[in-house]
């Protein structure tokens, strides 16, 4: 007798790639967040495709009928975590390994775009003014990395392959990364402060009025983790009092950024629209991704990529 | 007998820092580019402090009394070599090492910067427009460099650690460094083309229509080197066509590039005002520099840095 061929329902706005792979081993329902409650009971697994939803939090059941399995693309599970979901026994994975090395470019882009002011560089050319700066050199600079996970730990290679000296700080201090208490020494000493930790109870707005004022005025503030990471209203404090020198935020409190949002024109401040990982070919990789977690959990195989569902994010090494 | 103290004449339009460590040792006597002719004949070691300055090609004296050494504060000589000059036994030295790896810096700057798209994001962020692009990732490229003197060699390094596949282009092929016969084919499979030769009667605009035709329509330009080394009009024309997707220019033709130079407004054209290689201090190391030449030259021993005048530029490793 052959077993029933698995429901997978997918939360998208556009159709995700490489599904068709799984033709005849999986019955492939799509919806969008209007129709994700009345579909959940029904389904055996929910891929996340659309990751700036947070239809899954709303809509997930209580006691009854859901997926033994939900996957989302995205490395953060911040939009899909709610008590229920938590207290479930539901296994939830996320796309973790994707986005690591393209976030990593990104911040090293960052980091040496400001340290060369490319901004006023780009500005001058607009004005057609051939202004001579001084710039600063990248080697022999510090960085402070918020967030251990396979993202800071990217990023801390990168930036190390450029000459900066590196401090990783996480959750839990072990061999090579600073725990919390750590965090404002090294972020009194760093040039460059990157957030790339995932949004937990415990990071939310975690940069602050204070840990901004713990910076030194030359450094600069760069945050590809989540927007809520950051008192927003406090980083547009600092560098309105030249607490800090610069920021960049790849990610926000709301997203899309409203056109009305003062974030748009703050002196020193780079607005970037939620990039950071997501190079030529990314759709692809995650589609590939989920295909491979498919067959495995298919098989009744253990996944891999498997959320800790009280902490917010992927454990350990 | 003491032997009489030497008069070092420095052309600048800003005095250099720490020459007064020389007080006693030296006469420092500063002139500006009027000025020059009339007191070449009577000073033994000339340092052209100002770099951006041609008057020392025609103010360099034919058969008479003239400077034993003259030392420049850049890593190009073009600005300063003359037939006469060149056939002396003038011996002449640049400022090589200080600006290495400065401008290796600044090349991955621009390279993650365009692979980035961060001026298509300053561009949004100035309209208020949240608008998201797949960017391109950097490790795994291609990048072919041309000139392998030490700016070179550190660009290589860079790209390198970033996970770029470099290709280095001299003047003569050895280990690791191909020759000019090569050059066609390495711009034709690079992503990034990057110069960082100097400026010569090889080099002169050694980069022109038929060099950008075999280049990728993907792939961008990038000139830290000299001005002249690019045919402009090739180059605008080349980005006009979509021969090549972007270029950078740090460096040009004319120099500062005049205010109504259509070079400002070229599409996907970047231009910075020659300041690749110049960080926070660099004045300062290109004045320490010159002191510990001066008390090696004052001591009769071998300098360092020495330009072959026929190549120009400082041969070999």
């Amino acid at each position: 007798m052959t077993p029933p061929v698995p429901t997978v329902l997918v939360l998208d706005a556009d159709p995700p790639p490489r599904l068709g792979r799984l033709t005849g081993r999986a019955r492939i329902v799509h919806t969008d967040a209007a129709g994700l409650a009345a579909r959940l009971p029904a389904a055996d697994a929910l891929l996340v495709w659309d990751f700036t939803s947070h239809a899954v939090r709303e809509a997930w059941p209580g006691e009854g009928p859901r997926p033994r399995w939900v996957h989302t693309a995205s490395a953060g599970v911040d939009h899909l975590m709610c008590p229920e979901l938590a207290a479930s026994d539901t296994v939830v994975t996320n796309a973790r390994g994707i986005f690591d090395q393209p976030i990593a470019e990104y911040v090293a882009a960052l980091v040496l775009a400001l340290a060369k002011d490319l901004p006023g560089t780009l500005g001058y050319q607009r004005e057609r003014t051939w202004q001579h700066r001084e710039a600063r050199r990248v080697a022999g600079t510090r960085a402070c990395v918020v967030g251990s996970g396979p993202i800071g730990r990217a990023v801390v290679r990168t930036l190390k392959a450029l000459g900066v000296t590196t401090a990783l700080v996480g959750r839990v201090p072990r061999t090579g990364i600073h725990g919390p208490g750590d965090l404002d020494r090294l972020m009194s000493r760093a040039d460059w402060v990157i957030a790339a930790a995932p949004l937990t109870e415990q990071t939310y707005r975690m940069f602050d009025a204070h840990r901004f004022g713990v910076m030194q005025p030359s450094a600069s503030f760069i945050n590809v983790g989540r927007g809520q990471l950051v008192d927003e209203d406090a980083l547009v404090t600092a560098l309105a009092r030249r607490w800090i020198a610069a920021a960049a935020l790849d990610v926000f409190a709301t997203e899309p950024l409203p056109a009305d949002s003062p974030l748009w024109r703050v002196p020193g401040l780079l607005v970037s629209p939620h990039m950071s990982g997501d190079t030529v070919g990314w759709r692809d990789e995650l589609g590939v991704q989920f295909v491979e977690l498919y067959e495995r959990w298919a098989a009744g195989r253990s996944l891999v990529n498997v959320v800790d569902k009280k902490r917010g994010y992927v454990p350990g090494h």
